[in-house]
């Protein structure tokens, strides 16, 4: 985390004159975190640039996307009582956040895995204003896709493009913004699907497509020899209960926004030992 | 919302070249965005300073807190296709964010009313890094209360306080800081609520208490002269789920990190209508 | 204080090309900083983040609140000549301007303390743009009370707020924002200070009352059993000159903008010793 | 002001959540701000960029350096009264203080101009940090000049260069930087002014010389022909109340720290009209 | 242009106190921007946001890329005075620099269309710190490529890495990124162009290969069916001088880093027409 | 450089998560930074900074200004072999932009040491937006002199000055902005040199007059008495190409623009090595 993310965290926290962990004699202490439930742990880093900054002693040997059984310790820190009471909120804060959602993508990916070994599962733009990066990299540590982070890094043609352009047209000004872009394309039909394919789209995006639709789409590219020029990903309505039968399709990708805005927080907590 | 922060959001969300926007013909268009759920609407405000930064026009007769049924339209918006395309994702983030946690809170809030008629239900400084006054609005827009901001605007003596310094020293320490600010001490037991009571604090937190536990603290509370010296506010472990218990003890607050760390978004959606 | 912080002070001192501190050799040199006149001390960690930010050690055994004679030293740093010389006038505006509050504070808290020994001083937010917990810290240091820091805090009505709703209205909505704020209420007349403390406020704020006036307010609020379920605060037209008047009354709070908008910077100065 | 610096000052003020304002309707109302004593007005646009901001429309005839009677208004100003209200304190905040270093210079100045018509009144680089710009700019308004800046627009070489490096190298090496440069020096003896005036410097500062010292020091420099040549300037322990005996001198300028670290704030408020 | 980055660049360009444009009597004036050279234009957008920031009326019909001749008028200006002097230097700052890059990659793809209709002109991350977004839209103006912004958006596997990695590892690491970037693979020979297209590398760029080798090495992954899945991009050393050699072999893309780092601005000037 | 520089440009040039780098191991590595080119080396500080900030060690004996022969070695670096990927780009473009810079200055002030011992060679306000202070630090490293930085830190009157007021009522205005900043006078003509030496100009800049016209400028201010009261400054439209001319009038200062619009990179390699 830059410095000045850091500081913009601990200010939202302390605000301008922290007296609640200033009225504690600052002397030497030393505090565990744990987490209280089964998880796949992410914000190891973010926790670390707090702590440093903080002047904190952090210890583990944790990285994003180990599983943690319940009561496993993820940091133990030394410090004074006063940083290390200041920390704590924040750093729960990261970890308990962003394990949520790792812990979700693992389990999503964990079920896709049964029915598919290659099929990627990702997330979307859908994120908490601020937090991009983080959650992005939180679906990383469970092994999902972080799929595109902004509306530069690679061309999204949407429903909206094609109302506003026709699907030619916009496909045809997507290949001008550069060559280093991939082009996804979002279709609601077979025939859409075939059309992107052969207009040179290297992603095709099935929006809202039922696991069958999926299936004969497959089946068409590959009839037409489109199959391999293309990423395949369905999107739409996807959560943790319908996810099997979409594996099932081994399309490529399967996106789901729910992967970030319907995770919860993993339970952690800090406790002071000495 | 500052406009520093919306050129932030901003930033995130298109990168540095948006090349998804910009390949459509920049013809004058309009939207509706409008809700696919029933729900407890939030976020309005934050959207507005989104489209008007980028030089749309919205209009809505609606503001934060209203119930909202599915399919209802939140706004309609008229601008550039370009700058509506760029809006869409950032305010839709923002409104199916906040709106979730406004309508949990709202749930919640109504669940403890048929039962109470002044209880509270507050949430905790558990939020996500950066978006603590959004989602703090959030939970007041659902009918809740939004607790203190931050370790400045209040004095909260918890479990890891008195391990160091004691329950005595701790509020000496804090009637120190100033006259304006409350004093919250977290307690475990009948025993200490009478004692932070007795020593001045305004309000007790009866941490991890079962609602028999609660009562059984408010009734000695009462017999002891006490009762309306002080606020009680029950947290820990509460969620929808068990709410109704806590609500029957009348305590004057429940607090609940789960409005905003169980919260799931509401499913919104922006559609170009012409 | 933070690194941006610093690194802004910085900038606005040093300007785009320090041509005045960098034509001298930058060879290892030694100062100290001292004060030229009798003074309590305040600035000592806002130097500090100086000195380290540049580079430098600085040694002391002071901290903010130390009541210092004329000459005595507050720091020995140690450093290249030309960081000493680019640390030295902020770090002395900082020192001068924030001991000036601490030490008029001071005077008035020891002032105060001669009729009573419970009223606290407290500043307001007549405070330099900018410079608020810096200045506000200041006051602390002096041994008086930071008052609240922004409009967040607390709620303050005034007389704006009751001409523009009435004070009934004002007490309600006040009441509504949150359990964990205090309500301070700005009232004019006995009759007010009673209907206030009858309506819940914590506190009470005299507005540009006599201590006579005062006086009889305390008794009558003693007299209806009222005096002990609010802080009352005398404010408005009080300085060093007419204080012992307003301390005799005994009231809890006086409030002064005069520690901060009537201070004078107190003279320090850096020395060049090896 | 930059929009980035009204809202950070707004920041300052309203914090996370203002809830001392948004309590009365926001209804639209009307307001005078008025002076309660006697001054030379200052901060009139950076008031008007807080207005601004928020919405507010602000009428006034006035500009920086106008003096005013008691009683006189400053600003009419016309918005929401929740707008107004959140003005208020900061609008204010920034005309107090500046006004206050106005006043002070504008007498300071006339007091000179009954001695010397072409003497300066300056400060110095002791300013409040975060303020120096706009309290510099409040000593033009009241007559002052703003003196350097910071450590990059001019070369001063002070005492502890010399110290360092002996002033014939300064001196050699200030000339190296640039030549847009103006070159100041500080000397405290006739001997060391002289031999400034020869090596070049554009600027000699005096230090802490007595009115006498200073008439000699003129008096050698004309004698060698080296008056016209530079521009001398008296500063060192200068006050308003010693000031006509430096004025006496007819030195080209006589600088002032105290001009702002000894100002206090004017008397100002806001009223509610409507 | 975002606010602060306009915020930025004129603090850069007015420092503390602008006593330049300041001394100038602030009435109406007019003024035009024109061209002193033929040229390729860009710099329109960023010249319009810091004369709309410092309100001052714009007029042009010119939009990025369009060619002028000697003498053209690029912008009509009105507004105050002051405000047209002080946005004079910031404005052809801009206009200067990007149209030097704009027009010298139009010379280069102009060059490279005599010889092939496809191939693309690209520019690399050799920009200038700080400027990169606007330096790569110049080159876009001029109708090239801007290629990858960042280190993020998609991977790029040089010499360095596969000193590190292996080839092999290194395209096995990078597909595992994401679905959604481009993988290109630096290559210096024949042998590890064909190696990294049979690995799926989406773009080979051929580093520091003569016109002779880059033929032999189309021809070579055309023979063994690999030519039409990979876009194949020169590099290294190549110049406007040296350009009509490598546009021969049609391969698809020409990337100079030259674009930006040997480009010249182009001389425009403003002027008070009334 | 300040770390929130360093942040910014780190920002730009990694992006959201950096993909590049972070494929590869992060075993420690070691590389060296070397030049292609003979060159005179600028960046030196900037690229330490750079190092700094993402933890490597870097080894230089090499200041800002030294002359460079093709193949010399300028920092030895050490690290995490991902860090070390990660610096490089953007530490070579520093050095490579800002040497290039020194290099032409150096080139340009060597040639006018031919004709003049004294004559300096400036640079102007025409630099990159955003890198002014870079860019002129770099000319300094090249023997030339900065000029001013900004509208603020001198006064400078140019033809749009003297269009809208005359040069009378600008040099009367400018003198009254401050004592502390010279006062800089555009002419173009021998009468308007005459003009402004004899109003007091501290610098005259002579725009756009050829080696003839200087010439009988200077000798006419000699004539006059006005020579040594001034520097005297020739600018406009002089380039490496037509320097001589220029020089061996002797004039005091040579400003030229192409310093650093018409500086070309130097070209930089980082290779690892271990």
């Amino acid at each position: 985390m830059l410095i000045k993310e850091v500081e913009s965290f601990i200010e939202e926290d302390l605000g301008y004159d922290d007296v609640s962990c200033t009225i504690v004699p600052d002397k030497p202490a030393e505090a565990i975190i744990f987490t209280k439930e089964d998880c796949t742990v992410a914000g190891i880093k973010e926790a670390e640039s707090i702590f440093c900054y903080l002047g904190i002693q952090a210890e583990t040997t944790l990285k994003d996307g180990d599983r943690l059984k319940e009561g496993e310790i993820i940091f133990r820190v030394k410090g004074g009582a006063v940083s290390i009471l200041r920390a704590e909120r924040l750093a729960l804060n990261f970890l308990g956040h962003l394990s949520g959602i790792a812990t979700l993508t693992r389990v999503c990916v964990d079920t896709v895995r049964k029915y598919s070994v290659t099929t990627r599962v990702a997330c979307t733009r859908k994120t908490t204003p601020g937090l991009r990066k983080f959650e992005k990299l939180a679906v990383a540590a469970g092994g999902g896709d972080t799929h595109r982070f902004n509306l530069s890094d690679s061309v999204m043609i949407k429903d909206n493009h094609v109302k506003l352009m026709g699907i030619e047209a916009a496909i045809e000004a997507a290949k001008k913004t550069s060559f280093t872009r991939k082009i996804e394309v979002e279709v609601e039909s077979v025939e859409h699907a075939v059309l992107a394919a052969e207009l040179g789209a290297d992603i095709i995006m099935l929006d809202n497509m039922k696991p069958e639709a999926i299936q004969k789409t497959l089946q068409t590219l590959n009839r037409k020899g489109l199959r391999n020029s293309v990423i395949v990903e369905a999107s739409g309505g996807i959560s943790q209960e319908n996810l099997e039968s979409y594996a099932k399709t081994e399309v490529d990708v399967i996106s789901m926004g729910s992967l970030i805005h319907k995770s919860r927080w993993i339970d952690m907590s800090l406790e002071i030992v000495k």
